[in-house]
């Protein structure tokens, strides 16, 4: 069995933001070496997210209309008695998710037509890391 | 280590559906021959879900009640103005989940007595896949 | 190639409770004796969840207000027709996640500086299952 791990930092001008993580996932995968077996990427902070959606820009916005919808900024969160201001950050990236299980068939990320890896801000601003972690043969 | 792959093909009749796909699920693990190991099972479209839960008809009401409650059909979404009508199925697919990761233990499915393994449709009437994915020896 | 799988039970007092169940995952990975792999963790019910978020008491009754806002108790669900009155558990369960999927590097769970895990109970007070299985080398 191989494995093959690898950490991709993030450091984002907003506080909410999507990125395409899908070629560095891609490329952590040949250097692997692995054909058939199993990619786990996750978040590593709490207030951050790892999806799989389609890249249209304009579903982005929904995405993110949506989740102030549902846990909006600035409410009367007990968290934010501790200093912070990001209890929705937490329950947005909840909604999103923490972490993608993708195959790899043949040497490759088995996704379907449409899908793509995202990383999802929701506190950003500050040092992030997301996981890669391959194994298989 | 074994790796076995398997898709599956839906085409509902109608545009949000529930399927349990458990059987076919235990089927690709007695195909792989893995005693011990993961089985993924992950939609391959973006507005389909594959999820755990209960298999009572009157919950999967409550499900489809509850997601079009949170992501409605039909509202003044920006990806629709690509075209599409399914910016709602997006939503409701995020809430529900893209995949489930289950443990194979002496060569079954390790599942809690009322886990049952379900497809969720959110823009059917075309033809989508589903990925099983076992790894393990 | 190893596999360890284990079962932890629970039985809490209150309908609702969040537990962090991190020693009891560190251990298991310490038992299994893999050094590289992945480690999942899940529920074996259908109204519990196991997530991963902040160890802090004030985000998590905002974690409980926000589900009970999102999926409140009591409605005139369809499931409780059966004669239970859980389908807020289902759905609360489904808000917070069945599983989470753990990278383990040089022996350990390869966590983010606050990642922990946690047992999320929605329908409490009976004895519940959850599984870790490992797997790796």
């Amino acid at each position: 069995m191989k494995a093959y791990t690898q950490y991709l930092w993030f450091n984002t001008e907003k506080r909410q933001e999507f990125i395409n993580i899908t070629p560095q996932v891609e490329e952590a995968v040949r250097e692997s070496g692995v054909q058939e077996g199993l990619c786990l990427v996750n978040a590593m902070h709490i207030t951050a997210s790892v999806f799989i959606n389609d890249d249209e820009s304009g579903l982005h916005q929904d995405f993110m209309e949506w989740v102030e919808g549902l846990a909006p900024y600035g409410r009367d969160y007990t968290h934010n008695l501790t200093g912070e201001d990001n209890a929705d950050s937490h329950l947005k990236r909840t909604l999103m998710g923490r972490e993608v299980v993708v195959a790899i068939t043949r040497g490759r990320l088995d996704l379907g037509p449409w899908e793509q890896i995202f990383y999802g801000e929701f506190d950003g601003k500050r040092r992030k890391r997301v996981l890669i972690k391959v194994i298989g043969e």
